[in-house]
């Protein structure tokens, strides 16, 4: 059976099906307003009553435990104050009990989530669905799990395992996950990965075959999941796990040395994030900082504009946080293609191709003001730097820094502290940008390279879209003429030159991007230890023959072969 | 008030308003079965009176008219088999009455055509309605227009102006012509254009105040009217048309020239077409054949795929009408957002980044499969060229050169003729296939860059996209320095190397593409005269210094306002 490899390693174990009632509209319209009031109330509580359970699985936990961040998440989601008084007013307006009140705020705005572009963002939309169900629990114990039996060596299986599914069992007998449902990025993926417990996410429907105490063996690193094993399957996954076992132990022992080539080049690695609380999981895997700070989540889920003090207090948390180490904020990336219905944006033919990002922020200046206010005011806590998005000529760069710099002599001029040699950034994530790398270098204090969007208009192909998705590819010589060209300018003129797209991450690409002049890297921070591997083994010298050669080849497929043979040396 | 430039030149008289009555549907459901077989009598034959008055009127017409070919266009959709056989089919099994037959068959074939990018496809729509409204006039005379009184000096304003309107009435009387619909490539327009009379299209609403007997002052190069003037303007207008006719005198002359620089260097100039009537009308402007010839109107506005027998016609008529001039044929170049209702295309998120062109064709061989054959054999009556849209990387290329090589060994097989030789040339219009052109162009014999596309993806920006069209700009620092890549490659690999996107018959740019390298330029026809011009009047070596200076700069504005003053002067 495949699905995706969530947390890499080898299980072998006995399955333990985690099964969930699915809570269900009442259709109930309550008549008094004493019932109204009574109903309000029960819904407080059932949020007190959540939060305390969730605090309860985290007294458990160590202090340094990686799963921690992701339950204080829940509790600040259970809290949320825009779904708190959006259920309250469903309540009191409407008349609606407090179950079908939850149950349709939640879907609303797991929706709003769901038709997401980003992959990260999309799948908030599950943390958000599973406070949802751990308050309908509290108004109906009857939809509360089973307890379930676990023996040594179990591998819980289910539709969606989340957080507290595993840690409100005895998670040391737990030794591998899988779901049905799920990505990369699930917070049962994030917290299998923390515990260094084997997980495959999103098995699809062949997963509800599987029974309690079948045998399984799960094989995080490739996405495979067998059930039932024969013998000789059994023989070859041991030898296996034995393998990853001694890899992994190298990689972990990895998390405090500096990656150095062996012709002693540094090369920085740091963490692509969405808020403070994923900076501290990153540091665990070595993470030197935050290549890009997403601010998107703050602007979704909500029914008007975060307000300055709110941002305000995102980005202090995030530079906070970051102990010193430098976090590159990118301004508001949203558009068409992940709306945000207060801002009552058109529908569009081609919203890829659309009104997103800067292009909005030049537009909206309420809105681009406020953001950039809130960051330099933060800048005064830690080490942030300003990044914009979706930039496609000079002119676009001139009236953003126009704007940033009468937001500073604002605050100046009410001595609110900042810092005023913040630096400046663009992400080059379009092809006419890449192309000109040499002239808006001139503009800036860095660049980060966007590669999934500039693959995506480079091969002019939605990656989404599953009639065309096989034309993208990264690796396509056309795309990674661009990177180069980019790498190439962006070290002429700055002292550094970044890239936060997925092939930053990519282990295929590591040699070929080191070989091009690239030095930072940033990604997702548990492919972290692989990169640093990857460099610690190599020299420049060496990095850029193959980089040469690879790029003096015509297809992806053909570099793509060659990268990966030199890169399993 | 401002409207479209159609046809430039400056008249200056008095309005005469084309009123026309707007058929209704009646709603009418027919009885009886002898009811039904008179309705479709009365249908056939309000079509062939409608054939007969178009044709009085060509005979009307000297035999080398340019307007000619446009009341033929009308008499082919007159007589076009589909539209009469979805009319029947609507009398016969929905009782529908012949007036309300035609109006939902027409109204049904005007909005395929009009959700298209393509704008001068888009304004074939209005050929359609317009042969549909002739056929309702001949069904209920009363939705005749009352006859025109046309004086000396008349501008004829309205709605839209069909050629049948202009051309019904004393021609030589009317000196211009404005409408409130309509565009650049409108049958209208171009009936102006061959006949010299300027004309503004477009006006939108302000038109609605204009009366009979109004002095008018139409500027067709501008795109502006002026309605009862002051003596002042008058007086100014009258000096500016004077100019107009001995500048439009000196262009007329060029019709045979041929465009070689000061210093002695050939240029071709070609024109953009979607049928073999274009050629025609092309060579009046002096086109040496065509860069391309669209084939999307052959796939559109039907019910099933046009047959390899009806491709084939097709094809051969263009062959035999450019009389041994080159025609590039371009392959299928179709998807989400010019839909085919018969492919049953899934809708798409992002059309211009999905499923189309070539994308389509590789994957649905048996349409491919069938054009490569009509388009081979069709190369035996003249010199057709095939091209290939919207690649982005060798394979793609790969992929259809072999489907051709299978097309020609089929046509072996049967000792069926076709030009063995056929050149294979690429649409370069992804910026993946612009910075690859090296490596590209060892796998074709031609390049045409498609500026529109290449623009688009270039600057991620879709230029139908109101919010965002101003970021829309080929003189893009970046765009430019693809298009130059593309044309140094081409011309280092090829023979020829040409450009049909918009670009091309631009003026502006003109120089600046000379400088480049450009040695065939595709374009509008009626543009070939101005561009012409600027070439007879420039030698190579300023056009490359011009195009030095110009790649120098770093913003479209700056380009764009030098390239201008060294094209005025």
């Amino acid at each position: 059976m495949k699905g995706i490899g969530a947390s890499p390693g080898i299980a072998i174990g006995k399955a333990v099906v985690v099964e969930k009632k699915q809570p269900r509209l009442t259709g109930v319209i309550l008549q008094g307003e004493s019932d109204v009031q009574q109903e309000v109330q029960r819904f407080e509580q059932a949020v007190t009553s959540a939060v305390a359970e969730v605090k309860a699985v985290i007294d458990t936990l160590p202090a340094d435990d990686g799963s921690t961040e992701v339950l204080e998440i829940q509790i600040e989601l259970l809290q949320d104050e825009q779904i708190i008084s959006d259920v309250v007013e469903k309540i009191t307006s409407e008349h609606r009990n407090a179950n079908d009140a939850v149950m349709e705020v939640i879907a609303a705005a797991v929706t709003t989530l769901h038709n997401l572009d980003d992959a990260y963002l999309r799948e908030r939309a599950m943390d958000v669905e599973e406070a949802g169900n751990r308050i309908l629990m509290e108004l109906d114990p009857t939809l509360k799990p089973s307890d379930l039996i676990v023996a040594e060596n179990t591998v819980l299986v289910g539709e969606d395992i989340t957080p507290m599914d595993i840690l409100s069992v005895d998670i040391t007998k737990v030794i591998g996950l899988v779901t049905r449902t799920g990505g990369k990025t699930s917070h049962a993926a994030i917290v299998a990965k923390a515990r260094g417990i084997p997980a495959v996410v999103g098995c699809g429907d062949a997963l509800a075959s599987v029974k309690n105490n079948d045998i399984l063996i799960v094989d995080g690193g490739e996405g495979a999941l067998v059930v039932n094993p024969t013998p000789e399957m059994l023989h070859e996954y041991t030898a296996k796990k034995k393998e990853f076992t001694s890899q992994a132990n190298a990689l972990g022992a990895l998390k405090d040395t500096v990656a150095v080539t062996t012709d002693g080049v540094r090369v920085k690695l740091m963490a692509n994030i969405s808020n403070a609380a994923d900076l501290e999981a990153s540091f665990a895997f070595g993470a030197e900082g935050s290549g890009l700070l997403r601010t998107e989540l703050l602007f979704m889920g909500r029914t008007t504009l975060p307000s300055e003090e709110e941002q305000f207090e995102f980005y202090k948390n995030a530079a906070l946080q970051a102990k010193q180490k430098p976090v590159i904020v990118r301004t508001l990336d949203i558009g068409g293609d992940k709306p945000l219905p207060y801002l009552h944006l058109p529908a569009e033919q081609n919203p890829f191709l659309g009104y997103r990002a800067i292009r909005i922020c030049l537009d909206r200046q309420d809105i681009f003001v406020t953001q950039l206010r809130a960051i330099l005011r933060a800048s005064a806590f830690g080490d942030l730097k300003i990044m914009f998005p979706m930039i496609s000529n000079v002119s676009e760069i001139e009236q953003a820094k126009a704007i940033l710099e009468n937001v500073k002599a604002a605050l100046r001029s009410t001595a609110t502290p900042f810092n005023a040699a913040i630096e400046v950034g663009i992400m080059i994530e379009i092809p006419s940008a890449a192309v000109m790398a040499d002239l808006l270098a001139r503009e800036v204090d860095f660049f980060s390279i966007g590669t999934n969007d500039l693959c995506q208009y480079t091969l002019a192909v939605d990656r989404m879209n599953e009639q065309v998705k096989h034309l993208y590819d990264p690796f396509n010589p056309g795309v990674l003429r661009l990177i180069q060209n980019v790498i190439e300018q962006g070290n002429k003129h700055h002292h550094h030159m970044g890239m936060c797209g997925e092939m930053a991450g990519d282990v295929t690409a590591t040699l070929l991007l080191l070989g091009m002049g690239l030095r930072e890297f940033s990604m997702s921070a548990a492919s972290i230890p692989y990169v640093k591997n990857l460099i610690l083994n190599t020299s420049i010298t060496a990095a850029q023959e193959i980089c040469r050669k690879a790029m003096s080849m015509r297809s992806a497929s053909e570099i793509t072969q060659y990268l990966q043979a030199v890169t399993k040396q």
